[in-house]
């Protein structure tokens, strides 16, 4: 089988884990990352055997680092069948020319605006709907942590509203910049955030309403959910359709806060620690009458990874059933 | 007028901060404050000119320690009126039978449950319904800034339901001793928190689920709040209604977080920075049908400071109007 060849354009937190994540697949292939400079990062890819592209008048600098370019950030892009933008939010929407010119499909990522592509994506939710489509969004983490909450939970009971409080970490593990370091900050002040407009990019059918706040931790974000639902249900019932996606991953056993998920993830030797799944408290699933409320934490630096695997899979036409995808995704890359 | 005796039994962050507020007052006065050992905490109390207690095996200490203890807790409790239990959480309880064996009134706090009183205190809320009892407990800081927001909007439009998430500090800022330093806790994990129930130990009528998370910070807890009301209303009704509570504030003019306020409180010289108001963002509320939202944030360790005075006052019928009492107590320290 001919491999789906694939560049990664933008080599940072998301793009360094699409890379690895497409390159375990046996149906696709990445014919090379990009990176603006050559930094550890850079080095890394290097010795990982990918082939680095850069910007024209940045690839004498590479070679003076002691890992040459294999060509610029254009030359890439004509080489692959489709382009994972992971560039920095708001960036992505600048190369689009480019990926055109070049005739080039185009996944960018919950940075930017769902205009760019027309289409956002989660795997769980909406799979069939990219099949052959050119331009693709993959939704953000927080809001592929709801998708897939919310999908499962209103195909079995129908949903009739979710609220939900994020309680957002302030910055990447890698990032020395930003704070708060003592601080509670409600962002936006103005409600709703964002990230209910957000989800129903993907599920236009759903009523929802969210508010976050910006708090001084790097290693997960931790949203507070509450759904009413249009059918009688059990925390049994609940259980059971959460347990049933193999993207929600329950947790317990002694685990108390996102620090000691963390260290789990670096027990199972998870690459990066990363954690691809929504981790749900099965502990806090709580029904009030028609309504209940749960806690679940949000790796963001890795969530949606798989779901840029299959989002390529749906694009190029690999593969047209999304729950077949999921699967081979998760297989290939130990989930 | 003869001036209501109190004593102030624990003399930390809530005791410390009751005795000057006490004091502060024309219709009482700090008889004595309790301490059990000659820290740093006893220096400042006996700089102030507090009569400091002590138990009878420690007198010796803050004799050495060069703050002379005016006698032993028993002592102390024997010339009041009325004990402000100021122990931590579940000591307080022990202390009952010495209350009671001295015939005095008390108040306790948040920290111990309902029944240690059979009377849970707000001043906004059941001020009335405290006159001339002989034991109250005054709720905690996060239900004391629940209650002073649902009891005039439970007035003016009636609730139907709230719901609650609290992005509660881990640690006081002179707590060296806690976490977490980089994680998001679930506390409790099984939901709800006990929030909304202390709620309704002031407000029994009223609807409500709480859910609470324990993040790195000191400053001040931070609460999303939805309520459900059974009266059309607009954003302009809903901040009318806070707009006549004089223990709510409204925060903007740049105020993006926790830290801000706490500046801003040092900047109006407030003592020890104390924000015994709730915060409310006015930008956050916003309404959508019969159901609103907003935030606000609550300064742990000074909230329920202005509370304990008006509770001596309704115990101590020096008043019998609370709004009256609330007017007098807020100005007498300068809020």
């Amino acid at each position: 089988m001919v491999k789906a060849k694939i560049a990664v354009n933008g080599y940072g937190t998301i793009g360094k884990r699409v890379a690895d994540a497409v390159q375990a697949q046996d149906d696709m292939e990445v014919i090379g990352i990009s990176k603006t400079k050559p930094n550890y990062e850079a080095a890394v890819a290097h010795q990982l055997g990918y082939d680095i592209y850069a910007p024209a008048e940045n690839v004498g600098a590479f070679e003076k680092a002691g890992m040459r370019a294999a060509g610029t950030i254009e030359e890439m892009i004509e080489k692959a069948d489709l382009v994972v933008d992971c560039t920095p939010g708001g960036i992505g929407e600048g190369n689009k020319p480019l990926y055109q010119k070049a005739g080039v499909k185009a996944i960018w990522q919950g940075g930017e605006s769902h205009t760019i592509a027309g289409f956002s994506f989660n795997a769980a939710s909406n799979y069939e709907g990219a099949l052959g489509r050119d331009l693709v969004r993959v939704v953000s983490c927080n809001t592929t942590g709801l998708c897939r909450v919310i999908s499962p939970i209103d195909r079995e009971l129908g949903v009739k509203k979710v609220r939900v409080t994020l309680a957002r970490r302030a910055a990447d593990p890698n990032d020395v910049k930003k704070g708060p370091i003592n601080a509670i900050v409600p962002d936006p002040i103005k409600l709703p955030s964002h990230h209910g407009p957000d989800v129903r990019s993907v599920l236009p059918q759903i009523d929802i309403t969210t508010a976050a706040l910006k708090i001084p931790t790097t290693l997960m974000h931790v949203h507070t959910v509450n759904m009413e639902v249009n059918t009688d249900c059990t925390a049994d019932d609940i259980k059971k359709i959460f347990g049933s996606q193999s993207r929600i991953r329950f947790v317990g056993q002694g685990i108390s806060s996102t620090a000691e998920i963390i260290e789990f993830a670096r027990d199972i030797r998870r690459p990066r620690n990363d954690m691809w799944e929504n981790c749900i408290w099965a502990e806090s699933i709580t029904v009030h009458e028609k309504e209940f409320y749960f806690f679940q934490a949000i790796h963001q630096e890795s969530i949606v990874v798989p779901e840029n695997v299959d989002a390529i899979r749906a694009m190029m036409e690999l593969e047209s059933d999304g729950a077949k995808s999921i699967e081979k995704t998760n297989k290939a890359i130990g989930l």
